[in-house]
């Protein structure tokens, strides 16, 4: 494939010659990338966003509010085909929540319903704890032991770097309450699914089964769950109040925020990044997902400063991502027979980013090693496992669309993750910005790339 | 002064021989001191309170089902004389809480209400944010200034070792709130008087002034000032809408929890160390200050399974200790004519000591000499400073009798000081044992010296 002459001539320092670009090429990318660890674009983002928006839980008015400040905010920044697309989404709001050990060693705990989560009578639900030490504890119990009972599910999830506990312990909250529910449960309260040692229980979106009506579930902190062990171990029947009134308020409009640079060959393809624009309510939604939708805009305007890119950039702020990706499936339902030919999500935070995982056509390992060998002086290494492109663009990667994961570091991840301490504090400034250099690299090599962007393999 | 035969014949190895006891003596406090880094029954205490009673507010059921805990506890322990002192005391209650910017930025904010704060009607205040820096701001501030608005008091407290900041900012919380109320202010928040960084605001203690009617004042958690601050900055007017229902029941009755361990000389005097019992609502009281009287405690009972020493040592739990010192009052009133001759407090959680400074006579300097030697090893140094004895015993010491604080880092206090944060997994385990062997060599010095203890220079 050639280039063609024009592009050439007006932004010669991106144009690549497969398979080797010329040295001052690479040159002009690695400028590029190290301009990328001075930038404030991202930063700003973050700020604004969490300040004068805040939480901003899909279906509610606060998340309109965030998808306007977003289109302003993207056209202020040089975004072009700046818009919204809206659908619509079941919606759930919290309500109020309180719990408290009436007996026997009386004190109140922190709580906060998952999201999904069924109401308790106005007066709340006054029943005796059974505690199971994990779902699979849960899953052999006899109904009996559970009906009418307040089930409490522990764990021991830990930090991995990797963020793999999260998945690994995730059953405890997705799936464990339905199950307690099928079994005649009253209530379900879980150990926060997060490593934490603060009064912040995490909350988090919770799956009924296929029949099972709601009921109250819920997780208490931390300190809360091991306070609740240590009286359940003293043997002695323990009972618990518990008030939660969130409701389901039927379909409301969503949307997702969508901005593009435009490239110049429109036969090259799509490059689709971008991470979720709602939030939990609890927090202000800094780490999850400010920071991922800052970090993608911030590399992507990088690009369209330096000059119009070969491929279009299209960045996707998406919308409630939180309660069911609704915002993710809108927008591959309309927009799934265009030519998307890259998709990367951001939503980890501001942690490091430490490892690239490519899923890419074997006849695209030389681009691989390219953004490999330009990420490597960010302390960022090749590996060897397969790219999910996350919540929001996952499944454009199971159809076959070229994907790569910049993994970013999660060990304090889930310490802040969906509880009320996600704020604009938490933020590391020369974290994002590591990973502002890590995409704008990324970007700039995929963008200007000559070869065509292939398939990659069938993945399950 | 010559020790008698009979207490020498049975504790040999406590009977110190003035001014340089024997070496072998040295060695037994120093095995004691040593077997200290080994203690459990420090944690146990502070396990068992945090678990079994939790929040002990003082005036509360709660702070009364915590003497009843702490009799047993102490009874069991082995120590003598084990009886609760009963006074009265104004008791104030919280209730509920919430805080909100209504615009132009709508969000929640999170927020506590502090001790002794006035409550809001049932539906709230609404009125314009007016922001000072400091204190001095707000004094120097004009009433038209501040007539009907909600005072927002910021500052920059950061950690200290020494805790010092603690003081240096403390009128932010102690006294700005009198202030903006004599100057019309409809309420006031504050930046938490704290270090931390999570949405746990931190409460304590306001003092009205003389002829000042309590106004509603709560503490924002620094997340939320910084957010607050961040609105302020971008120059438009910013609207709160706050509600406190706290409310003042009257005096209520209150105790100090006393035990002894029965020393064989009453005229050697009586040493008398402790913490404070009663704890802020909002967390479980783990570092303040169960850790206290978990380590007063635990260093007591070995220096009595140790053998009878010369000395009395009295550990008193004192009550109301956060709403006013009203325990420490009611008990320097009922024993003020005993024959006290050293005080003592562990208020500061469970952070390593790190230095000890005395405040004792002249002729006593043997005594804090060997009580350094014992320490060193500890990693204790011998400061120069004033011993203030805490708020519970620090009456005492102004009034001459003899001290020594042993000082604890408080790099990290502040960061759970006064909130919901203050529970069980804040203890450090190690840091805890390290205080309780600093406690024991210090008692066991002071408890069987031959000298007398003096009178300390008069103090301001």
């Amino acid at each position: 494939m050639n280039k063609p002459l024009l592009t050439l001539a007006l932004f010669p320092f991106l144009a690549f010659a497969a398979p080797a670009p010329a040295q001052n090429e690479v040159r002009q990318v690695e400028r590029l990338r190290d301009a990328a660890l001075e930038d404030d674009v991202a930063l700003d983002i973050v700020e604004g966003l969490t300040t004068e928006i805040g939480p901003r839980l899909a279906g509610t008015e606060a998340e309109a509010r965030a998808r306007t400040w977003a289109v302003a905010k993207l056209k202020a920044l040089g975004f072009r085909n700046v818009h919204i697309e809206e659908y619509r989404a079941p919606t759930w709001v919290r309500g109020s929540e309180s719990a408290e050990i009436v007996g026997p060693f009386p004190q109140k705990l922190a709580v906060t319903a998952l999201g999904h989560s069924g109401a308790t009578p106005p007066q709340g639900i006054t029943a005796e704890v059974v505690a199971f030490d994990s779902v699979d504890a849960l899953k052999a119990a006899s109904e009996a032991k559970i009906r009418g009972k307040i089930v409490f599910i522990d764990h021991a999830m830990r930090p991995t770097q990797d963020g793999s506990s999260y998945s690994y312990f995730g059953p405890v909250r997705r799936s464990a309450p339905s199950l307690a529910a099928s079994k005649g449960a009253a209530a379900v309260v879980i150990r926060s699914l997060g490593t934490d040692y603060h009064r912040n229980p995490h909350t988090g979106l919770t799956n009924w089964s296929e029949g099972v009506a709601p009921i109250p579930c819920a997780a208490l902190s931390i300190p809360d769950a091991e306070n609740l062990r240590r009286m359940l171990e003293r043997g002695k029947p323990v009972t618990m109040r518990l008030l939660l009134t969130p409701r389901f308020i039927g379909e409301q409009i969503s949307g997702n925020v969508v901005a593009e640079v435009p490239g110049s060959d429109p036969q090259a393809g799509i490059l689709l990044i971008g991470g979720h624009l709602d939030s939990w309510d609890l927090g202000t939604g800094a780490i999850d997902d400010a920071a991922g939708i800052a970090i993608t805009a911030a590399a992507a305007k990088r690009i369209m400063e330096a000059g119009r890119p070969r491929r279009t950039i299209r960045v996707v702020w998406f919308g409630s991502e939180e309660v069911g990706a609704f915002g993710a499936d809108a927008y591959r339902a309309a927009h799934k027979d265009e030519k998307v030919v890259f998709v990367s999500e951001s939503d980890y935070g501001t942690g490091r980013v430490w490892r690239m995982n490519p899923s890419v056509a074997a006849a695209d390992k030389p681009i691989v090693d390219r953004i490999a060998a330009l990420l490597a002086p960010l302390g960022i290494s090749l590996g060897t496992g397969q790219a999910k492109a996350g919540a929001d663009l996952g499944d454009w990667a199971k159809a076959g669309v070229a994907a790569i994961d910049l993994q970013q570091d999660a060990l304090l991840y889930f310490d802040v993750h969906h509880t009320p301490d996600d704020t604009f504090d938490k933020v590391d400034p020369a974290q994002l910005r590591q990973n502002i250099a890590a995409w704008t690299a990324m970007l700039a090599v995929l963008a200007n790339a000559r070869e065509e962007i292939g398939r990659a393999p069938a993945r399950p």
